[in-house]
């Protein structure tokens, strides 16, 4: 039978040989990670996706969800999954086991997400926003908003939103308008609008936990004025127990291009009664709460991206090989009265094949390398910074590059089913559409491209992009002694110095207002050039595993 | 007001400065066309698109096309238009004033039809097509075919549709199956089915004359074997009268990813009652007739293409525009207290709004020159040739590159309008999902990219090819002349040098079965670096104008 979703053989081969995901096993949280715990993981998370959850895309996308009577209404197939993520402790399978998670490596959680992204995204968008909330919770949280909030969100008897956006504040936070006044009693009354709120109001769970930006009356203006909020959909008592509905209402849905399933929603806070909150981290401090989670969200997006690149992939490889269309000199079907060939030995059907599959090969690769770099940032306390500097300059590769060229995937997967592509009858159209708004969600990829270039590019002196381009030089260095590869290592090793060139070039810019402007107006095009080289190393690292980095 | 479609200025530009398209006039059957004749036509089709024919766009795509009781039905705001157009004369404006058009140039029925594409493309699909078999049966009909049904279709009382593509047809033409036997009055009885059919059905006109590829019993196999039929839906007796329907019937109609307005059938014939054609020109020369007017569809979808980018161009400029976000150093915004600054001031969407500029103006001047061309090779008897080899070589660029860069207009169109763009709130997912099919039919852009590389590169001994860099060079040496654009000229210069060498080496090339699949392995970059050469031209003259060739 042909693979759906992700390319099993692949996926393990990048998990085993090239990045020994099984090798965190040597760190005491991750004693029980050995290969076989990982493929069994892996692949019941594969059973789960494939047989449970992908007959419930399409569903998603002709039935939608439906505003009505103030409520957003899911397919009840939906629920149906969200216990069966709940039951298999997946939502959060990361978090400590003491909590309800399987203390998973997030290379690991990774993983089983793709194959959930992949057969569903819409409901694994509203799922996987729980891991960084409850990250946040654990990191940031008061002892009582842990033992109120976090098992009951690990377990996803509880859901999660998270509330940034409005209307007039979208790429620019700092714009944000909600207000907190604090009581008496050390809660906030947060009023305000908010929109464009995945999961801001759904019949999944018994209550919404909503992570709110606001500002508390009296704050700064701009960014620095901001606070992170938890807000109850239902307020909880201490003792746990669920009470009177909390002041904050969903005013409508968004109709979009795709991701149909998904609810995004327009909240109302304190309009319709009180919406009362509590500080989640310190006063002031809710941009820097808020970035650890959206950098969870942006990776969850680049996942999202990787998994519709990696279905649409493998569902235009199955139909190239059994669509026969055609003729070609010298091979069946070159007389009328041959049988035409299967469209993938096509030469311009297999450009567009095998330029699918390189580049999702390097984003499954991409992405697995900055999950490690995560773990390995938690494992080894002497080289934490070193593996969280390669986070931080990878994260907008994570995402902003993955998603451009997961959505040239899904593109091409389209042209190659022709006309058939373009039909609902197969599943390649929703695909795109769903992906579509990977290139947007958690920042543009236009935002992505200026956090590279004005932001990580200089944090730290300059260190995380050269922690990268050495990284790299490490994989050159083993290639050039293969003798097989030693030419290819050479070229690579040219692009490679070129990057680090231009980012020098553009980290040691004058710091005046054209170059700025300089800077903004080429961001695009250095995060593409970035992230090529990225790829490009993934695949020269592929080409070396075992024997590699 | 802002500009809706197409930017006006700029259109006019490409028709007097750039192309002098009222010279025309200097040639009898153009001899009306004035350059105020020629201002009042565009504007009024500008007028009649942007009030009656846009408002329904957003109705096909919602509503879309049923499929009831065997019948197709169109929302009756379609109707509407139809008539509109009817009564306009729009729907054939190029045809002759003795058969009910307007004697109009084809490049000034370019600009008029691109404005009802860019208004409701859905529509526009059926009533484009009325003009490719207006043409084919002015060419190959019989007198009676001409007398029964020329008039009719010129006037839009009959509406067209074109029936190739088969289930097992698509690409390749040589395995159409629908048979036809000839009976003993001239007739012949027509079985098979097709699939993909615009237009097959609909409640727009009484009848629906049909061109149906179908291969003669016991004709060769292969596209040698092919004819075209002239089948009407409802039989027509000689003096002109609807007699009873004709036994084609629509079985369904697709669900799609876009153009929801636009019917798209699945066609039995001859399975409920007798289906019954004549025959359009010769006997087993279906394949020719047929692609003169695929050649007319193949521009159509360029100018699908165009209209697409072009609305979804405007679109995003005017939100660019009027959309504040974010701060920008040294200017308004920069402090949290300033106002935000329109995004068209952020460089990187100012980087996406030039390039879709760019692409927009460059393939608008693309398609009026090809038409130019035509009208050219039309009126112009001992240039006949030459327009028309300039005509054959451009058709790849104008339906194929013409609609990649289209669809990556639309696409940025999105990107610009951010989360806002993804939601149906704003027409740019609908503008996009809509021209999303033009890189697919009328041939996929990959067929395009065999027509140029196998079949146009070597036609009539390569002729074409260097018809067009000469072309070309004229451009540079006039621009040349400009001490601004000497430059520019010489840079081109260069690449204009570079494709012929490519093109050389291709053509040149031995007759193996490698170098033919070499050649196909490489046709799509191979057509892309024409288009953006051609574009680059465009952009030169357009820099030289009105001093240009």
């Amino acid at each position: 039978m042909a693979q759906m979703i992700i390319d099993m053989t692949d996926l393990e081969f990048a998990l085993f040989d090239q990045f020994r995901i099984d090798r965190l096993q040597e760190f005491e949280p991750f004693a029980d990670y050995n290969r076989k715990t990982i493929e069994m993981v892996v692949r019941e998370a594969r059973r789960l996706a494939v047989r449970e959850i992908l007959p419930t895309s399409k569903i998603g996308d002709t039935r939608g969800c439906r505003f009505e009577n103030g409520n957003v209404l899911l397919p009840p197939e939906f629920k149906l999954v969200w216990e069966l993520l709940s039951k298999g402790e997946w939502l959060v399978p990361e978090a400590d086991p003491a909590r309800g998670g399987q203390g998973m490596p997030r290379s690991v959680a990774l993983a089983a997400r793709d194959y959930f992204n992949g057969a569903n995204m819409a409901l694994t968008m509203i799922a996987g926003l729980s891991h960084g909330a409850a990250h946040v919770i654990e990191t940031f949280g008061t002892a009582l908003q842990k033992k109120l909030y976090l098992k009951k969100i690990i377990s996803g008897e509880w859901a999660v939103s998270m509330q940034i956006t409005e209307s007039e504040s979208g790429s620019d936070l700092g714009r944000i308008n909600t207000l907190a006044e604090p009581g008496i009693d050390g809660t906030y009354r947060i009023s305000g609008a908010k929109v464009f709120i995945t999961g801001g109001d759904h019949n999944l769970t018994d209550n919404i936990i909503h992570l709110v930006l606001a500002r508390v009356k009296g704050a700064p203006e701009g960014s620095r004025g901001l606070s992170l909020f938890l807000v109850p959909g239902i307020h909880v008592d201490e003792s746990g127990l669920l009470g009177r509905k909390n002041g904050l209402t969903c005013t409508g849905i968004e109709e979009k291009m795709g991701l149909h399933g998904s609810p995004t929603c327009s909240m109302a806070l304190g309009s319709s009664g009180n919406c009362i909150g509590t500080l989640l981290g310190d006063e002031n401090k809710g941009l820097a709460v808020m970035f650890s989670m959206m950098n969870d969200a942006r990776l969850l997006v680049g996942s999202q991206g990787h998994a519709c690149a990696s279905s649409a992939y493998l569902y235009a490889l199955e139909y190239a090989k059994t669509r026969k269309q055609g003729a070609l000199p010298g091979k069946a079907g070159a007389r009328p009265d041959m049988e035409s060939v299967a469209i993938i030995e096509h030469p311009d059907v297999k450009r567009m094949l095998l330029t699918m599959k390189c580049y999702t090969q390097g984003i499954r690769s991409i992405l697995l390398y900055i999950a490690r770099c995560q773990d390995k940032a938690r494992v080894i306390p002497e080289k934490r910074q070193e593996y969280q500097d390669l986070v931080d300059i990878l994260i907008p590769v994570g995402k902003g590059y993955v998603t451009d060229r997961a959505l040239e995937v899904c593109d091409m997967a389209i042209q190659v089913f022709g006309g058939y592509g373009y039909t609902s009858e197969y599943p390649v159209e929703q695909i795109y559409r769903d992906a579509r708004i990977t290139t947007i969600y958690e920042g543009t990829n236009g935002i992505q491209s200026l956090d590279l270039v004005l932001r990580k590019l200089t944090l730290r002196n300059g260190r995380l992009f050269n922690a990268l381009i050495r990284r790299m030089e490490q994989t050159i260095e083993t290639a050039d002694c293969e003798p097989a590869l030693s030419g290819i290592a050479m070229g690579f090793e040219i692009l490679v110095a070129d990057l680090k060139d231009t980012a020098l070039r553009l980290s040691s810019m004058d710091d005046t207002i054209e170059t700025d402007l300089e800077k903004r107006s080429v961001s695009a095009a250095f995060l593409h050039i970035t992230g090529d080289v990225v790829l490009g190393w993934m695949m020269l690292w592929r080409a070396v595993a075992p024997s590699g980095s």
